[in-house]
C-alpha cells in the first residue's frame, strides 16, 4: 500500500466507540485521540441526531465533519454547513399514512430533533409499514434500528453520507478507512477504502470489511487505528 | 460524618470531566463509572443546552437528573420531565432591546436551541448590555462566560436547580455534594452538603467549597469521589 493512503477515519459511535450499553469504551478515547493527533481526522458517523454528534466531537476531540441520522446529515465543521440528505416532510407524510392505517403512533423522545427522518416506538412491524408506505407511493423506508423504528428516504445510509464527505473534502473514497460493527455501518464500510468490523459485528457486517478485528469496542477500534497508522509508514 | 450521607454527586462538565480544550478526561470516565456502579448517582450540570447533556450523559453513563444551560432547564429522566427555570421570551424582548441600541447582533450557533435564555457573540460589552436590560426593566442579566454572552433570567443559576433537584429527587441538599471548576459552579458548590472546587478552579471558586482536590480536571473528580465513598464508609 502507497504511503499517506489514508487520509480520514469514519467511526461509528454505539457499539463501536461505545460499549454495548452505549457508555464510552475509554479505549476509544485514547485510540480517537491518537488518530486526532497523528494527523488523521475521524469522522464520526452515528444514527442519532446531529447535537448528540456534536457533542460526542467536543468530548472526543475529533475534527472531521459529522455525519448524523444515518446519513440523513453531513454536518462540515470547516464550513459550519448542515447538508441534508433526507427528506423530513417526506417522512411526516409516512407517518400520517401510518397512522390512517394503524391508529395513533408514538415517536420517540429525539424524534421531533430530527432533520431528515423520523423514529416511531416499536408499535408496529416494519413489513406492515413498508406495505403501507409502498402502497401510498411514498419514497420512504420503514427500518427496525432496534432502539426504534425510523422511517427515512431509501437512499438514506452512512454509505451515501461518507460519498458525501469525500466530495467536500476532495478526499477520494480509496483514501478514507471507516470502522463500524452494525447493519447501518455496510454501506460506509463497503464504500470506504477500508472496511474495519470490530469483534463485537454482526456476521453480515464482518463479511463486507476488508478487516475484522480481534477485539470488540474500543479496543477494536483502537486497533484498527494503528493499523491505519502503520499503513502510512 | 453520618455513614450514608451522600447519596447524589452534582458534577459540572467543562473544565472538570474535560480538559481545558473540552475533550473528556479519560480519568473522569473511570471516576463517574465507579460512583456509578457504588450507587451513588451523577447528575451532570452545564451551561450548555439539553441534548449535550443528554449525549454526555449516554457517553459517560450516568443515572442522575441533568442540570442544562447553567441551571436554566432541570431533566429528571425518572419521569422524563423537563422543568424550565427560566424564560427564553423575556431573553429574546432582551435581545430586541439590545439591538435597538446597537445594532443587529449574532446569537451563537446553539443559542436557537436554547430554551431558557441565549447566547450571543462577543460583539457588545456585558456592562453595556447590563445597562440597557436593566433600564428597559427586563428581568434579564447579560453574564460573559468566555465563551459567548449569555442573556438570562438573574435567578437562572446551577444552585438554584440543584435546589430543584433536591425537591424531585427527596434528597436533602445536605446528601448531594457538587464538584465544578467555573464561577458557573459557585451557586452549586456553596448550596451542597459538600463542595469540591477541583484543582484547576478559579479562586474565587475555591473559596466557597468544602473541599479542593489536589489533582485538576478528571483526576480531581476521581479524587473527590473516592473521598465521597470513602465518608460514606
Amino acid at each position: 500500500m502507497g504511503e499517506g493512503l489514508i487520509r480520514l477515519v469514519a467511526v461509528d459511535i454505539d457499539g463501536t466507540l461505545t460499549h454495548g450499553d452505549r457508555r464510552l469504551d475509554v479505549a476509544a478515547v485514547d485510540a480517537i485521540r491518537k488518530a486526532e493527533s497523528s494527523n488523521l481526522p475521524v469522522a464520526l458517523a452515528t444514527g442519532n441526531v446531529l447535537p448528540f454528534a456534536e457533542a460526542a466531537a467536543i468530548l472526543l476531540g475529533t475534527s472531521g465533519p459529522l455525519i448524523a441520522e444515518d446519513g440523513g446529515i453531513v454536518f462540515d465543521p470547516a464550513s459550519g454547513q448542515e447538508h441534508m440528505l433526507g427528506d423530513r416532510l417526506e417522512a411526516d407524510r409516512g407517518l400520517a399514512a401510518l397512522e390512517r392505517a394503524f391508529g395513533p403512533i408514538q415517536q420517540t423522545r429525539s424524534s421531533n430533533m430530527r432533520l431528515t427522518g423520523l423514529t416511531l416506538r416499536h408499535a408496529i412491524e416494519v413489513e406492515d409499514a413498508n406495505k403501507i408506505l409502498t402502497r401510498e407511493g411514498l419514497d420512504l423506508v420503514a427500518i427496525d434500528s432496534g432502539f426504534a423504528i425510523h422511517l427515512r428516504s431509501p437512499d438514506v445510509n452512512k454509505g451515501n453520507a461518507l460519498r458525501r464527505v469525500s466530495t467536500l473534502l476532495r478526499v477520494p473514497l480509496a483514501e478514507i478507512a471507516a470502522i463500524g460493527d452494525g447493519p447501518n455501518d455496510i454501506e460506509m464500510l463497503k464504500i470506504a477504502g477500508l472496511g474495519f468490523a470490530v469483534a463485537n459485528s454482526d456476521e453480515i457486517v464482518k463479511r463486507v470489511c476488508t478487516h475484522v478485528t480481534a477485539e470488540p469496542y474500543g479496543k477494536g477500534v483502537a486497533e484498527a487505528i494503528e493499523k491505519i497508522l502503520a499503513l502510512r509508514g
